[in-house]
């Protein structure tokens, strides 16, 4: 039994271009793998359209419902960037433009000889009341605003705006995880999984299946907060997988 | 101006393996472009847990908000495949074996000098009214209630249930798209932009910044229904980005 408290989250990918099929996000399975290394569970994920209803509307019922919401996308130069302002619209505060962020961008594209123009100065602009999220790579800032961490689509961006925040992120006891593969079908291997996973109810067990070279194999993944206890679980399964009797390889 | 309906869809991806980043999504790249192959826009999408309150709540709202909605994972024959009984319960209906499933399931099953089990004939349960989406892979149908299509998880298997089912769905007007690649960095073609979407204005004008080579450029992606408007659009961009005087690289 996990005794430390379990934290939540949710991203929300803000971008027709993931919902036209156009670009594949990069940046769910990067945000799920990180905050599951911080004590943190991704429980939800939506994908929505440059539409301020849709935004505000997810917005406001993911920072209610976990305790961290992470958005992506929308807060470029461009007439479609229209996260941050559906952010204050949502916390129901002004867009305003902060003097760091404005400093930041100055400096930036100054140092790279280029032109101050007022799409560039719209980066600036945060929700009344946020803190901003370093950028790195680009010096356009992401923010933050209560429990919402709003950041950049591209991933590179994403990445370095998430672990210039990673260490403020209060997490809860860590989610460690065993896999072990085997080529017993789903379909046999399945009684084993339901036994294990109501003999261990504190750990999830998860069954999924593949396909290498035509032949179906499974990824049996244990997950649970107490290292001991997934070992024991590990060494259990594979003495039942052999007593199955097929060719099951685990690692 | 579209004289076709417009017609929208929701994609909920089902699976604890997606949110904790350990399995990395493929299915709603490949929805969203087929849809809109099909003159379906996917307007939102959704990832929830193997949990039954998130799955049914989920199912309820996106069901309800859009025209179609296609679910993909958890109908496989392990105690973490919740997602038919789920899809039952959120409209209300019992969870029955379906002749049909449980025949194609056997004859698999047969043909492959493989047990029946009882887990594999889970994968016949259906929500009660459902008709079955083929599964040309492995046998073990999805299936089809009101406008909700329940696929699985597994991308190759997702792919085939939706090619059985694409004449079936009913698209609207169907958006084409033309992309203008530029390295003239967003900051200083934001106003260009910003012009060319007030003046098509039923036109979608994405604009998607990159990094090639460390370098910054932009992907200008002008969306919809009409060819000729399109050719126009991509003609008048590009005599702007050419008076830019910048480095302009168009395909």
């Amino acid at each position: 039994m996990a005794t430390e408290k379990r934290v939540t989250a949710a991203a929300l990918v803000i971008g027709n271009e993931i919902l036209s099929g156009r670009t594949v996000d990069a940046n769910l399975s990067y945000l799920g793998r990180r905050l599951n290394e911080l004590g943190i569970q991704m429980r939800e994920a939506r994908v929505v359209a440059d539409d301020e209803g849709a935004i505000v509307e997810a917005v406001n019922t993911l920072r209610s419902n976990y305790d961290y919401l992470f958005t992506t996308g929308g807060i470029g130069p461009t007439h479609d960037d229209i996260s941050s302002a559906c952010i204050a619209k949502a916390f129901g505060v002004s867009l305003v433009r902060h003097p760091d962020a404005e400093r930041a961008i100055a400096e930036f594209t100054q140092a790279n000889g280029r032109e101050l123009t007022e799409a560039r100065l719209k980066m600036a602009d945060v929700a009344d009341g946020a803190s901003l999220i370093v950028n790195e790579v680009s010096a356009a800032p992401g923010f933050r605003i209560e429990n919402v961490f709003v950041m950049a689509g591209i991933p590179k961006i994403m990445q370095a705006m998430f672990e210039a925040v990673a260490d403020d992120l209060v997490g809860g006891a860590v989610m460690s995880s065993r896999t072990v593969t085997t080529f017993i079908p789903e379909g046999v291997l399945a009684p084993t999984l339901t036994t294990l996973q109501n003999e261990y109810a504190d750990m999830d067990v998860g069954s999924y299946p593949f396909f290498e070279d035509g032949k179906p194999g499974v990824n049996v993944v244990l997950r649970g907060p107490e290292e001991a206890k997934l070992d024991e679980a590990v060494a259990t399964l594979g003495e039942r997988l052999d007593a199955l009797g097929e060719d099951a390889t685990r690692g």
